[in-house]
């Protein structure tokens, strides 16, 4: 089949690694008998700096038409003082495209291990594999906020229209995974962690084989760091997944290679990195493309249905792990260094 | 000289931890020639169940005027449903006494090194010693909440005068300490941290020692996990605060070891450990004494000025634990296991 697919290489390193992503969509297309168009686009300091927007109409209008976005990474020191920084082109994207949920596998890779944070005996055997399922286009990223004399304020809320959908991703997720959610809030202080708490308990009673429990914020960043293989999916909402799934990837040890996927109620979806755009090294052949070609293969995956690809491409990092392959930020004795594009060829060889 | 204290045992394992702290107290009394004087009252769920709310305002008016509090812990499932709540009893303490401030130390006790989550090349020599500086009567908890229709929403919000006296007391503490700020926000989403990253950058200008740095609360989560030691105050608001405290204390490894301060602009403070009401070991003489008592050793220091004091107990429990001797949440092996009584009347002891 054909897909259309908008690129946004954005800021830093950005351009370097969605460049290999697309090296690999390419492999795969050839094995796989798929054909990728790619339409390239304008998002975040870039944006800024050549049509003086974060976040250009036509790239909004791109995106819509195709079947699912690319994006590398925005941002940086460079723009952080301007009232319309490079981040704007997410949070717009995120709300244009109506994508409501951010599911962020936080997995360690077991050649990684030695990254860890964690002590040994927290990680145990099997190493580390859970899913934040973050509600990304409400709460208190969305509500009403301002001034008022010598005041500020921003506005959490919640519809249970927008908890629904949240929870059914998590629980739809779950049941292909380790049949268990975690609904993280606060509700013993707040009105809208009491709805949520409330409508993922009824939505639990249609999933009766996942078990689900509820923990409050402060303790879910806790257990993290004691006891992080108690979870399976975490459900949560936009600000606490902002926190929690940062804190559960650093946890892996192996944050320069986690993927993410923002998904709406249609096929469309947004894959990225989870990492930032470290433009210290943009455009040096020293970054890490890995969580770039594995939010591809959540591509194939969420958007394309196309599982045993997704695999592949996953069976195929794995292979250039094993066989001692590394960029600096995951270099350890004894392995060998490479870069950028070595790396996107290897993996893509391994196709 | 004569002290007043108001003492809260509260639920679970309160009573028998408070009475350690009464215990240890007294003996400062005897050996530096003080007197305290204890009121007990009623909060959290024992007040419920005795006179049908959480917070009686005979507790109020007492705490206010006393010179201090001393509370053990509030809470417990047999009162999780309740709409009026154990936890309301905290709540309705720190805005009645004006509590703004929670001071909440991460210290790593190197006898307890062991318990650390982290890898010993993350804490490397010397331990973990940073400290919370929580904003505690504003921000979220505190700001208008409710349903409308479908909806249910909560306000979080800052003035310029209560981000003010916060900042106060963070830059006043680093100045005791080694002089580093880091302040806690989501500028780049929030209004209200937007405001609260200008009130301290202005408030820097007033202490031209301090090094100041801002980090959002994403990667704060981040960074207490991979590089904790780059950290002596963390400065910031209530929910941020709320869950940053816990990851910290967690990543120390010693949580039913630390104590609390919430302060105001009086010297009347409350001081609790910051673990919770263990109900199920509640009267069984198991429970650690060790963070209430440090939590005393807070009171003599910030509510009376006795800095000595203060340091004598800290001694005291370093001395004990040197001695090798654990409750059950903290024992290891070669370890000499004792009870809640014995572990009070053995820091009482080395005073
Ligand atoms: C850049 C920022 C606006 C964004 C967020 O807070 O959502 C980022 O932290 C993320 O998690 O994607
Ligand atoms: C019990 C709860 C209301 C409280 C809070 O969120 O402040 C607790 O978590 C704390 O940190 O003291």
């Amino acid at each position: 089949m054909n897909y259309n697919i908008a690129v946004i290489p954005g800021d830093g390193i950005g351009p370097d690694i969605v460049e290999q992503g697309k090296l690999v969509l390419d492999k795969v297309g050839e094995k796989f008998g798929h054909s990728f168009e790619y339409t390239e686009v304008l998002a975040g300091g870039i944006a800024i700096d050549t049509v003086g927007e974060p976040l250009p109409q036509e790239t909004i209008d791109v995106c819509k038409k195709s079947d699912s976005v690319l994006l590398g990474a925005v941002g940086g020191p460079k723009w952080d003082n301007l009232a319309d920084r490079p981040e704007k082109a997410l949070l717009g994207l995120r709300s244009e495209l109506e994508l409501f949920a951010n599911i962020r596998p936080a997995t360690m890779f077991d050649q990684l291990r030695d990254a860890c944070p964690l002590k040994d005996e927290i990680i145990g055997d099997g190493g580390l594999d859970l899913v934040v399922v973050r509600e990304l286009t409400g709460g208190i990223y969305f509500g009403e906020r301002g001034r008022q004399g010598e005041k500020a304020f921003d506005t959490m809320e919640y519809s249970i229209d927008e908890i629904k959908r949240i929870a059914k991703v998590g629980f739809d997720i779950a049941m292909k995974r380790n049949k268990k959610v975690t609904s993280i809030d606060k509700a013993n202080i707040l009105e809208n962690s009491r709805l949520w708490r409330s409508v993922v308990e009824e939505m639990a009673k249609d999933y009766p084989e996942v078990e689900v429990n509820h923990l409050y914020v402060d303790n879910g960043a806790m257990q993290l760091v004691i006891n992080p293989k108690q979870f399976d999916v975490i459900l949560t909402g936009n600000m606490f997944g902002d926190i929690l799934s940062d804190e559960a990837s650093m946890i892996t040890g192996s944050i320069g290679m986690l993927p993410s996927a923002s998904l709406g109620s249609s096929k469309l979806g947004m894959y990225e990195p989870i990492h930032g755009s470290a433009p210290d090294i943009a455009g040096m052949d020293k970054a890490n493309p890995i969580a770039t070609i594995l939010s591809v293969a959540m591509m194939l995956r969420y958007s394309f249905d196309l599982e045993d690809e997704a695999k592949a491409i996953e069976k195929a990092v794995e292979e250039v792990l094993e066989d001692g392959y590394r960029t600096g930020d995951i270099m350890s004795k004894g392995m060998k260094l490479i870069g950028t594009k070595e790396m996107g060829s290897l993996i893509a060889s391994k196709l």
